[in-house]
């Protein structure tokens, strides 16, 4: 693990998730670039301080140089520091697992895709929400063609934890993330990309054109912290998108509703066991994960029995384990799993393309923009 | 009454809004241009045959000739026809009560609101939602300015009744609603009118500029059934509206969520007694109507204690005794009550030149519009 | 009407009710036993003078004496005054429509049971939330045979308006419902009346036997605020009922639960527009009321589409207006309508039967006893 | 472990649990009693074969025997296998997690509980819904007076995965849950045992008495399968519990209401982050885990942010982790720690007398017992 230290939030719940499911042990860590920070670290997780570093550059040699050394990095520092950290690995033949947005620039996003290719090596992009099973189920419906032909996409991520201006106070968190340079972006890049990335999941087809209106509601800040954006999907479906961290009220409400001739679903994150799902016509339906009312996609994500709640470090568990199912293929040199699927440094640069595509959109005062493919 | 003979919807429900709280008789009628339908329909109401008309323009003169003649009309017929209805009611001297879009062109609106300023008359324009006891809750929270600084409006009315090509099934509600020549619009004049209403109930300023997508998703549709719009507020707030009639799942669904520096709140019409409001901060609140826990403009409105549902017939009636208490002050030449409001022919102008800029804006691709005020 | 004067709840209720599908005229009433203040009610509600009384008895002798007299008498007094009241309007020929419960003893309700038959009147009990259309299309379930042999039925009526000792405040409704010589029972005539009644109309068989606590958990009250019941229906279902006028954040929480052998119902009086319906092995299904997921005993008494509330008054207007299709018939010498149902004199019996068991056992220290039929 | 071998449920359960939070490692079990199956389920686990064993007995005494032995135990068999089990680890030694209900009889609950303490052993019983952080915070709210002075307790646990006879498709899970020589009771063994437990950690008093109703309502089943129980508490509040396998559209629907004299609250299992809390006269509040809406105690027990919901193996993972505090302090000859709790043998026997006073009560004809302490 790359970042993750003391004081950070994302790398435990990455570590939750690799050890979940029992198909990973965390062996090396660097942690934090401060050498003190990182050894603490590594300390209270039981590491052995040989494979405690404070460059990520020197983990990734020594990794590499060692016969027991790490198969997999999982990148969970700064949004900025994606980039060099998975250079870094890929070039020393280390498989990448880099949290998200996977760089803060489409060109480093596409050197990374270069590199990944060239090496042979695994690039999973934790986009965790697409490894929910109801949103997996979610997405075999649109496959299967239940909705039809589709029309509507209505995607929203309303959080209010950026309320106030707890940048100014110091917040470790809400400093990286409100700094341009670290984050790449503020709503758009932080939960944005998680919004747009859901939908990509479940529907399946590009945005074609884009149209967005990006603020600073709260004053004095540095980023945008609420978005909003008008979609144009292939094939001509309408769909919007709303991302906001000022949106009182909205703990971290991530909800999706797509619309067809045949039928409308509805997912929301914060009940993730549910999908309401209407065929035309008819009643409204609660598919529920564990039942016999999900279908094959969501039942291979499930540990459980219905009623009892899986939540978000399950499906992170998940996403994790749809990787390892790959990185044991690729260890035993058989063919990936044809069921096991994640994001891929493909899909972590199309997530890049589409923040820059509304970032342009705003800075042209909302026009529309086509999304480059 | 004119219009709400046979097979009409609107009508019946502006009797029973107006019959609820007992502060209307229906005497005349002119409830359809045939005129033996207009009889049938006067007859199964109980009402004088002398005083039911095929002509509207007749029963204007008629009536206003009458020592008992109607002291208000209500015209619920399809939107192509309020203009002219109204017009010949103001000219007979007749307080009028209309549906909304209250017309299908800005140019008519102002020529009535010229006209009803002319002949001081009341006008009154039954965009009802804005009578729901917790709408009235929100829309005082927001002046008393327990929200802070208004940030973000989102405001949906989704209904999936014309999921289907209905109209070219000869159902009449669809034939004249997808008809623009009667109907002056698709979503955006019909339901897109009241998620605009709403929202400018509550948040009372007004939206400076929009960027629209309209589009007709059922094959063989004459007008848009699908709109979204983002939105810019005076002051600095943003918004979205997104109005469908494609949206299986949904049968009503009309939703505003208004967040600002200090609060948010959230208002489904399919749950209205129900206002949702979370302080900065602190728990979310399930505010109730007819509970302690709303305030004196919501219980001003209401019936019945909580958890005894009231509904859409309800909010509709409060519309027509609020209008009622207007009648009421001018029929004794007394002042208008400080706190019964309802929409007036300036509101209904209002909504008339906001479908006009959403339907300039997506004729233009979408760009951004400024709204004549 | 007798009762429902100044300061009464119900009274109100039942006028709009009448008033709302237009089936009824208030044209006569004995508001109080207090000359003044039923002059001032009636003056209030637009009647004739002469037709306002302050003696019910007297009304009964001169309205029946009237060539237009009333047709029909709504008696919405204190539960105690139900008998002498309802006994004088029958006596003089007059049909009767009562609240409930229609007695405060069992030897009361079958003098009035054997009264109404010898006179040949209609008696209804306004048990009105039997009235709703999710309720009738439960019990259209049910009778059908959708949900298979009946299993468990859990009903509850969850209020907390009386969670303090408002009658020792000298709030007029806490007063008399818990003075026993009027109420003739606390939460269980008061409300545990109604959750019974709902489960009868949907179930369509009797209770066999019973095992009841009650408990007065105000320090100082009279009589029960919380009645907790186990239940043995005929036919081998098991059930609980659980009334309570000391429940914290409910406001008017009945909510019934019908489970058999091929399905399950839930329906909550406060979302009355929805029934939930589990069908063995498959997704539960949200029928709404107005959509083509109600069948037709739910439609009968749907008076707008799904996704436009209705809510208590409706229904209370649809047990009116049930009525009033009976009294029609009889006005014209026809049949009963076969589809128009209400709670008759048999089931008020029934409900103070049920009363009055429950109060025996909860004397015995919660025995089970057996119902009587 | 012992127990949990392929095909069984908890135990894989159990295993997540324990490694969740990195606090457990697994390093020897007996998970079947065919000696191929334990060695097959210890093989995937990746354990040492030398420490997988057939034989329960001989695991406790060889464990107990090596230097690197197990510290503690956790017991995952059908219930009738419980004491056998615990008895001889406790004699052994080794400390013990054991699921619930702890034993089939008070006699060997008993037995149990003076041999731990004879060995001066920790004993914890999985009653696994006592973890959820929004049950302690309910806990809590309790115990500082929040409430009140408790009246009303209601706790239901719904379940429908045994409407059918699914013990005579052999299905393993159903066939030993319906066995009475192997569950020692149905419902009310299975699941009544976890609703107790439930009002039992919230409400902190116990049942002084209670009234009992127990059906085999599937034909031909051995057991209970639907459980329904008047509670009188210590201290006057009353109460009703209800559990049931055979309710179509629940599946694990364990919910308790909690109200007192100055509030209530609400929660339900099957979303859990929630506590719905009203105060006497307020509106009712959405408390949520992981916001500022939660108390110390729910804080204690969250780990990630408010809106990531937590759920199932969340909660059973916290009570291996208090589990696991207490043991450290013991393995350092430390004091318990102040705050970690979780079941145990004590509370472990308080459940089997409650399933046997409701036995007893259901024997009599559903009559009241007192409950013995």
């Amino acid at each position: 693990m790359v970042g993750g230290g003391e004081g950070a939030f994302i790398g435990a719940v990455h570590r939750i998730a690799a050890r979940l499911d029992d198909r990973y042990e965390l062996v090396a860590g660097a942690f934090s670039s401060d050498a003190g920070t990182s050894q603490r670290s590594g300390q209270a997780l039981g590491l052995d301080p040989q494979r405690v570093y404070a460059d990520y550059a020197a983990m990734a040699r020594q990794e590499a140089a060692r016969p027991d050394g790490i198969e997999a990095v999982s990148i969970v520092t700064p949004n900025h520091l994606h980039a060099p950290v998975a250079r870094a690995f890929l070039e020393a033949g280390i498989h990448v697992i880099c949290d998200k947005p996977v760089t803060t620039t489409v060109e480093d996003a596409r050197m990374l895709q270069a590199l990944a290719r060239k090496q042979g090596l695994l690039f999973a992009v934790t986009h965790n929400y697409s490894a929910y099973p109801m949103v997996r189920q979610a997405q075999q419906m649109v496959r299967e063609g239940q909705l039809g032909e589709l029309r509507v996409v209505q995607v929203e991520y309303a959080q209010d934890w950026l309320a106030e201006p707890l940048e100014q106070d110091g917040q470790k968190q809400a400093a990286w993330r409100t700094d341009p340079a670290k984050s790449g972006g503020g709503a758009i890049g932080d939960i944005g990309t998680h919004a747009w990335q859901l939908a990509d999941t479940i529907v399946g087809r590009p945005v074609q054109a884009l149209a967005a209106d990006l603020a600073s509601l709260v004053p004095g800040r540095a980023v945008d912290d609420n978005v909003q954006v008008l979609l144009r999907y292939q094939g001509g479906a309408r769909g919007m998108l709303w991302a906001s961290q000022v949106a009182i009220g909205h703990a971290n409400g991530l909800r999706i509703r797509v619309i067809g001739s045949a039928g409308g679903i509805d997912w929301c994150q914060e009940q993730p066991d549910e999908l309401l799902y209407t065929p035309l016509g008819e009643a409204t339906r609660i598919l529920r994960r564990g039942t016999a009312s999900a279908g094959a996609a969501a039942a291979r994500l499930s540990r459980i029995p219905g009623g009892h709640p899986e939540g978000y470090l399950e499906a992170f568990a998940s996403l994790y384990s749809e990787i390892a199912a790959h990185l044991l293929a690729r260890r035993g040199g058989g063919n990936a799993p044809s069921d096991a699927q994640f994001p891929t440094i493909d899909d972590g640069l199309r997530a890049v393309q589409f923040i820059e595509t509304v970032q342009a959109s705003a800075r042209a005062g909302g026009s529309w923009i086509t999304v480059p493919h």
